[in-house]
Order: C-alpha cells, then sequence, then structure tokens
C-alpha cells in the first residue's frame, strides 16, 4: 500500500432511525467520507408492518431489513464518497443502539422474517426503547432481591425494563410460541457481525450491561425458574463464547462482501454498543474519565480501575469499554426529547413566525431568548422525568415537574428551566460515582446536542467543570473504524488506537464562576424535589401514570 | 308613570379595565339598554401617564379621570340604547373593584391630580391588584398577630396585601409626604358615590372587607402605632359613618347630572363591590347560597347566619352584603388568566393556524380537543397558583406547578389540567367552609367563564354539586341596579329586589356520577401537593419568586 492509498476501516454505526457508514484512515482517524441510510420502517410503534395489527403502548420495534440495508446502500457509498478502493479497508467495525434484541433460530434467520411469524408482534426485534417490559423487570428485581443475588448491585440496584432478561420474559409470558421458537436470543449488535461474517459471535460488552453476565456467568437456572417455570433454561439461548471488545469476530463471507462491496475476508470486529464505542472516538478511556453522549437522551461511559457500587447506575462491566478496566454506564432518559417537546408544546404561534422570518429553528430561537437571562432570573426549577428516569432513579414511571410557574412565565423560561433541569439530572449521576468512591476526573461531551452552545456552557456552570467535547460528529462510526482498526492489527490496543485515531477538544467550555454559585442554589432545590417525588415522599407520578394507563388503554 | 313609561334603574359597574352602565326595569329587572367606556390609562403598571416614570414590579394604579369618564360616556349612551328618559330613573347605583384606593383633598379631590404631585406614584389610586404592599402586609399580619388582635381571626387570619391598611402603610413608608397630603384615604367605590352626590359617604361593605371595620371599630392607635409611629392616627383618614348597603348615599348633583344626563336629585345609593352586588343579581343571597364570580379571579360571596372563624378566607362582615346576616368572602387569584396563560405559552403554531382555519378562538380549540378526554387521561395534576393563592392559604407568593408531564403530554392536557386545578381550588375554599361549620349548600356562579360549558361541568364535576348561574352577561351592573332600586324605594328590601329583579337559572349543570368520584382521586392529589408547597413542606415556591426578583430586579 501506497502513501496515495492509505489503509482505512469502515465504521458502521446503526442508531434507532438510520445507519451511518464512514471511512476513516487508520494512521490518524481522517474521515474520508461516509452516508447515511434511512430505515424503511423506522421504529415500529404504532402498527406492525404489513400487518397493519395496532401495537400496545410502550412498544418499540425494528425490522431486519432495514439493517441489512445499511450494509447494502451505506457502506457501498461511505466508500464511494471517500474515495477509496475495497482493498485499502483492512477492517470494518460495528455499532449498535443497546439493548435492541431479537429472537432467531438457530442459523441467525429472525423469527419475524418466518412467514408464519410475519404477524405476531414479539418475534419482531425489540427496540432499545421498547418499555413494556416494566413488570417483568420489576419481578426481576423483586425475585433478585428475595434471592440475595450477587449480580443486583452491578446494576445499581434495578434491571431494567429494556435490557435482555425483562423482554424475553414478556415474550414467555405474552407469546409462549415465539419464545420457544427462539434458538437464539440476540443482541442486534451480534446479530448484524453475523451477518457479517456468516458466524454467531457475542461479545463481552452487551452480555454485561444488557445481559447479566457478570463474573463470568449468567443468573442460575434456580433464580429463573422462580420467575417462570419455563425460564429456567433461557441462558441456553444466550450461551457462547464472549469476545473482547477490539477484536476479531471474524472474516467478511462471501455473501456480505457481495452486499456491502468489500472485499471477502475483510477482518470484521466483534459488535458494540453505540455509547460505549464513543469513548474511543472521544479518547475518553482513562479511569475517571466520564463521556455524555448527549442526543435525546444521554448515555454516560466511564472507565475505572474501581469496582464500586453506585446507586441507579446502569451497569458495571469488567472489560465493558476496554480489557482491563471496569466500565461504567450510567444514562438519562430523555434530554434532547425533553427540548423537542418544550418546542412542540410551549413555543407559540408568534415564536414560530419569528424563526421563520429569521430563517432560524425553534430551538434556536428559545435559546436565544433564554441564554441572557440571569441564573434563576425565571423562577422554575422543574424535574427532567418526562420519559421517566434512568439514572439514578432507575425507575420509568417517573414523569416531568415544572414548579415556579406565574402568569409572566415564557415559552423560553420553560425551555432553559428544562435545559437546566437535564444538567442537574447528570451533576446528580456524577454525584452518585463520587460518593460511591469513584472519582470523575474529566467530563467528555459527544452526540447531537453539542451544536448548542449555550446547552453546553449551562452543564459546564452547573457541573462546575471544564468540559471537553468530542470534535468530530460521526463519534459512534469513528469509535468503530477505531475497534476496526484494532481488530485488524493496525494498532495495538483500543487506547493506542483511540490516541492515534480519536478527536478531543479539551476544555472548550470553563465554568463561569458566578453562575456556578448560584447554581449551586437551584441544584438544591432539584435535589430536594428529586427525593421528594423520586424516592417515595409523594407517588403522584406513579399514580397519575397509573391512571392515565387505566383510562386511555 | 305609565306603562310605557317604566321606572328604570341605572346600574353603573367600575371594572379593571372598564366601565359599564345597565338600564333595568325596577318592576323585573327587564335589561332596557347598555353601553361600555374603556378606561384610557386601563391599568398603569408600566409607566405613570405623562411622565414616563417607570413604575417597579407588582404595581398597578389607576387614573380618576377614566372613572368620571364612565359617568360621561357610558351613562348617557346606556339611556340612549335603552330609549329611557331621564325622568323614568328613579336610582342610581354604582359598584368598583375592590380593594381599590386613593388618597384624596377633604374635599374629594384625588391627589393624583393636583399638579404638585402628578408625577409621584403613590398619589395614584392603587388598583385591587396593585401587590406591592407584600411587606406592609406581612407586617400587619406579624404585629397583629403578636398583639392577638381579636380582628384578625375574622379575615382567616391574613391582611391582604391588597388591601386599606397595606396599602397605606405603603404610601407612608416610601413617599410620606403624601400620606400627610392625604386627608382622605378613600375606596375608589365611595369615591365615586362622591363624584355623583357631591358629599363623602362610605358603606359598611368595603370598610368591613377592605378596612379591617368590624363590630364598629378600626384598629386601635396602639396598634397602628407598632407598625410606624406616624401611622397611629392613620384611622383619622378613614372615620366617617358607615352606611347600610342599599340604602341612600344622597342624590345626584347639578354637576353630576350635567354629566351623566340624569336629572339632579336622583337617588345615588351607597357604594358596592362588583362581587359583592352580584349576589343580588344572581338571587343569591339566602344564607348558604355560594356565588363565585369567575373571570380573570374569581370572587366568592356567601352569607351566613353563623359566625364562624373559616381559615384563610377574605373575610366575614356583619351586614358585608346585606344587611342581618354575616357575609362571607373568600377567593382565588388566578383562573381565567391561568388558562390565558397556557393559551398564550402551551398552543403552539399548527394550533393558533387550525383555531384560525375554524374560525374559533384558541380557547374554543384546546377546550374542544381537551374536553372528550377521560378523567385522569392526561396525567397531569397542577397547582392554580399563578398569580398566588387567595384562599385559603392567602399567600401571594406562591406559583403554579404541573407534575404528570410526559413527551406525549399536548397542550391540551395542560389546557384541561389547569382547568381542573382552579376547579379543585374551589372545592378546597368550599370544604374549608363546612369544615369550620357554615354549611355550603348552594353553587351559583357568575362571570366570563360561564361562556365555556366544558369548564362549568368540569366544576359541577369535581365539586360533586349542582352549579346554578346567573341568568344575565351584566352581572355586577344588574346588582347594583337592583341596589339602586332599594335605595329609590321601588323594593323594601335588597332581598325581596333581588327575587324581583334577578335572574337565576338553576341546576344549569349536574354532575356525572362516574367522573365526580373519578375526580375524587385527582383531588386528593391536588391536596396533597396543596399542603406539600402550600403549607411548608417545600418553600420553594418562595424561594424561588425570591431569587427571580432579586435577579431581573
Amino acid at each position: 500500500m501506497t502513501t496515495n492509498s492509505p489503509a482505512v476501516t469502515v465504521g458502521v454505526d446503526f442508531g434507532t432511525l438510520s445507519g451511518r457508514a464512514l471511512v476513516v484512515a487508520v494512521e490518524d482517524g481522517a474521515e474520508l467520507g461516509s452516508a447515511v441510510h434511512d430505515y424503511t420502517h423506522g421504529v415500529v410503534d404504532g402498527a406492525l408492518p404489513g400487518s397493519g395489527r395496532a401495537l400496545p403502548p410502550d412498544w418499540a420495534l425494528q425490522v431486519p431489513q432495514d439493517w441489512r440495508d445499511v450494509l447494502r446502500f451505506a457502506v457501498p457509498r461511505a466508500l464511494a464518497a471517500a474515495g477509496v478502493r475495497p482493498e485499502q479497508v483492512v477492517g470494518v467495525a460495528t455499532d449498535f443502539t443497546a439493548c435492541t434484541v431479537l429472537p432467531a433460530l438457530a442459523d441467525g434467520t429472525p423469527l419475524s422474517e418466518l412467514p408464519h411469524f410475519a404477524t405476531r408482534p414479539h418475534a419482531y426485534p425489540k427496540l432499545w426503547r421498547h418499555h413494556a417490559a416494566q413488570p417483568e423487570a420489576d419481578d426481576i428485581v423483586a425475585a433478585a432481591e428475595e434471592s440475595g443475588q450477587d449480580w443486583l448491585a452491578r446494576y445499581g440496584g434495578k434491571i431494567s425494563s429494556e435490557w435482555q432478561f425483562a423482554k424475553a420474559l414478556q415474550v414467555l409470558r405474552e407469546d409462549p410460541e415465539v419464545y420457544a421458537a427462539a434458538e437464539r436470543w440476540i443482541e442486534a449488535a451480534d446479530w448484524i457481525v453475523w451477518q457479517l461474517t456468516g458466524a454467531e459471535n457475542r461479545n463481552l460488552c452487551t452480555a454485561g450491561y444488557k445481559g447479566i453476565h457478570q463474573d463470568g456467568t449468567y443468573p442460575d437456572a434456580d433464580f429463573l425458574a422462580s420467575l417462570h417455570p419455563d425460564f429456567a433454561d433461557f441462558t441456553k439461548k444466550l450461551d457462547f463464547p464472549l469476545s473482547q471488545l477490539g477484536s476479531p469476530a471474524g472474516t467478511l463471507s462471501a455473501q456480505a462482501a457481495a452486499l456491502t462491496g468489500l472485499r471477502e475476508g475483510t477482518v470484521v470486529a466483534v459488535g458494540n454498543v453505540d455509547a460505549h464505542v464513543t469513548s474511543a472516538a472521544a479518547r475518553a478511556l482513562e479511569p475517571g474519565h466520564m463521556l455524555a453522549i448527549m442526543g435525546t437522551s444521554t448515555c454516560h461511559i466511564m472507565n475505572s480501575d474501581v469496582l464500586a457500587e453506585v446507586p441507579g447506575m446502569c451497569g458495571v462491566v469488567r472489560d465493558g469499554v476496554v480489557p482491563g478496566l471496569w466500565g461504567y454506564e450510567a444514562g438519562q432518559s430523555g434530554v434532547g426529547d425533553i427540548l423537542a417537546w418544550s418546542v412542540r408544546t410551549a413555543a407559540p404561534y408568534e415564536y414560530a413566525a419569528e424563526a421563520r422570518r429569521e430563517g432560524i429553528s425553534v430551538h434556536e430561537l428559545l435559546t436565544r431568548k433564554a441564554a441572557s437571562q440571569p441564573v434563576g432570573g425565571h423562577g422554575l426549577v422543574a424535574l427532567d422525568w418526562h420519559s421517566g428516569n434512568r439514572s439514578v432513579l432507575v425507575d420509568h414511571h417517573l414523569s416531568g415537574l415544572i414548579v415556579g410557574l406565574t402568569l409572566d412565565t415564557r415559552p423560553e423560561d420553560i425551555y432553559r428551566a428544562l435545559v437546566e433541569a437535564t444538567a442537574f439530572g447528570t451533576r446528580t449521576i456524577i454525584e452518585a460515582f463520587e460518593r460511591s468512591g469513584v472519582p470523575v476526573n474529566e467530563f467528555t461531551a459527544a452526540g447531537g446536542l453539542l451544536k448548542n452552545a449555550f446547552l453546553m456552557q449551562t452543564y459546564s456552570d452547573v457541573l462546575n467543570r471544564p468540559i471537553n467535547v468530542l470534535a468530530s460528529e460521526q463519534g459512534p462510526a469513528l469509535g468503530a473504524a477505531i475497534h476496526a482498526a484494532v481488530a485488524a492489527g493496525a494498532h495495538p490496543d483500543i487506547r493506542t488506537a483511540s490516541a492515534a485515531m480519536g478527536r478531543i477538544e479539551r476544555a472548550a467550555y470553563v465554568p463561569d464562576a458566578a453562575r456556578a454559585a448560584a447554581y449551586d442554589g437551584l441544584y438544591a432545590e432539584y435535589r430536594t424535589l428529586h427525593d421528594h417525588f423520586g424516592r417515595g415522599g409523594n407517588d403522584v407520578m406513579h399514580r397519575l401514570r397509573s391512571l392515565r394507563t387505566a383510562r386511555t388503554a
């Protein structure tokens, strides 16, 4: 290979609504070309494709062919955009939303692609934000508490309804035939690798964070039988040797080569999660360096050499982000989507007209109107729980609250209060880590919300810390490309590859001392409300939600 | 007088933004004609007229000439509209917002009309909703508690910042020269009568509800001196024999006759308050019959033969509504204005466009979208405190709250939750009366919100009572006209005149049993939040307001 045809890798990022392929130079991480493919079916939460069968509330499914189409359309287009030849590509890697999980046959065929299951909702992949398995999650937690399962503390004391076990138990309870037909219960992160290599492979990361795999094992049969007699041998659908991140899963099959335009035999890395893989892109792999991927929701990823039980974290997994460290995950269920709610609910006619006149979005208009206010000038405090609370309360049945409304409260006041509430939510998570003995030394942000400078500055003020930012708009795909480089042997390990190929702008935002001091007071108000409504002082949010579900079902 | 030229009276209602004159047949209350005059200066809360001097937050003033202009323009136009001759008019009566109060010379000249005081804000009448005397109100309450003043319990334990003493003490503290120059401190309700008859006259109603006049006396000099040495003889500015409602204050002066087009010598009734006088219009004078005048705010008026200390009521005054009974007043600071806030804050572009297409108001659109929901379907509970809470908490520094927000919460959900919150506020007041041994047997509504049938039905469901409605769109002016008929001797007393001339539609709304039962649950949630945030469980609203005031001052 000459300098005119440098070695590249391809990172393919599977998001909630689309997939993106990115071609990256192995030497320095230069982004040479990319392409996006929107899923034909997007998020299936209204009716099942074809059948028109309506889905219950809280369901969210996807269609596997949409994912294959990303390989088929986005990868060749990205290669073309980058102007690279297939023989330059030394490796390919993927990352996926998680826990997005599906039932499949032993050969990897999704059950939803079998004609006799095509009209059965439970045969389809369940997207990460499928929240209909809350009763199952509650039962899993209760049973784990009762039988004293060691692993529970590794998940902050809660198993999420989003994860593999709750979703599988829902299938078993509601459609045992689909459950029985599922020879494999597999993360989409691993299923897509299977599509590339032609052989099953499973990664340590999703098994640990989403599959309750700890200290080399899954929950035992006795525990599972206590949930449902037929659930005792559930882990047979999962069992498979787990691969370290950054290692090769195999090589591209002839069929996948034909699909993608890459060469048969190209190294394929093991599967990974969109959030976790971004840590490599942001050079945020050192112990105590927290990465926040801020979009519709926010995911926090941090490595540490300390193992601790952090209340309300999503999970801690040995080797979960890079081999040799404990990888922690925490999260906020709603961030950008709460601001989008504010725009579609509390932005009146005149605001929309003004934004149109000025050629800016309503988000930008509200941000501009809100940005010049003094801290506390709007007189509001909000709780950022419009879609529940992931960390530190792990309760998807909580809801949003705004207090301090007056006849003078304007839309920009509400917008700003919601921005601040999400920053308070992040501070709550950081403090939970630090109080548990897991120091947070550095904070780096990535994701779509980076484009809102006011929001980022507010986070810096509320956290009273400098904020680094990921200096790439393609964080997950870049992270995947870094993993591909490691799997291909172009770099010795993920940390070395990250240093060479990742992109970080340090201290892009620094706190203002006066605003930081003022925010301490508002944060104290947030915490009082947080604990009152989130820890049983008043369970009104749960009661209102039950009533709403009962009345509108 | 022949049947072709029946005896009539003229009622003149002085509202917050305009005044209205109504010509009414004495025999049966038929409304023969009316006219409205908008105040030129409206509510003065931005800058002082002429001088451009900016007013501090929470100030609200008016201009006396605006009130005279109602006599000058609206009365003759109403006579013309009714087609009646001045000699048919046997009496005229007025009603006014209260406590709207002004400093005047001994001859009735408002200080604001003296050239050397025209640029002094404290020389102007303070409108009922001037809320800048809260520190003075707090001091009055504290001093009254400390010295064990008997009268405090007659006001539910609180003296409002809206009333005569707090407003006067603010003048004394902030502009002692204006205070000293004020030979009279007089309700606009009495001042306007003075303009008609040419002689000072004072009514029992405003003296009792707004002037701390109880058991024949005002607070004593020792108490007043404890507030400020120069306040000791404040009541000299008030002292005057108090007249019973419905009695004649005098007759029309030549000057007032020239102004109004009425005949000199026409009987003029004593002054009255817009809310209280409406009880006569609605035939809501019997003990236990509560009248709610529902507009931007709501005022509750009820007679009783029982004297009790109802926590958080605005006041109880002997003969305060009709001679011979205890008249109770309670209120909600914000009702219609909270719904207006919802329309201007949480009704997006598409809603405004849809309302425009359908030729209806955004209020009507939101109501229509909200009306078909099942109780609890929106998953929300709100506190109706956007402009504080008058009864039962008597705390203007409280603020609004909404809990239960999700990404699915729509503008009509918020609108409906706010409608419900105001109904819960009314229920809280009724329950406070009944728990204190003052039964509420019947409930009648009047005011601008009557036009929203969904809102009225919601009140009926939440209160689980039938609701009568005042069957006139001119409640206060009709009530004044009834008082004019009594003062003129056309009817022997207010109750008889009310029976002949008033208009009520009984059980216009009746509760739905299923909805009423469902609302019991939501009301319990409201009460829990009400007591937590309103009675010291979490004083966050006070702290947020202080911060907002400090930051935006």
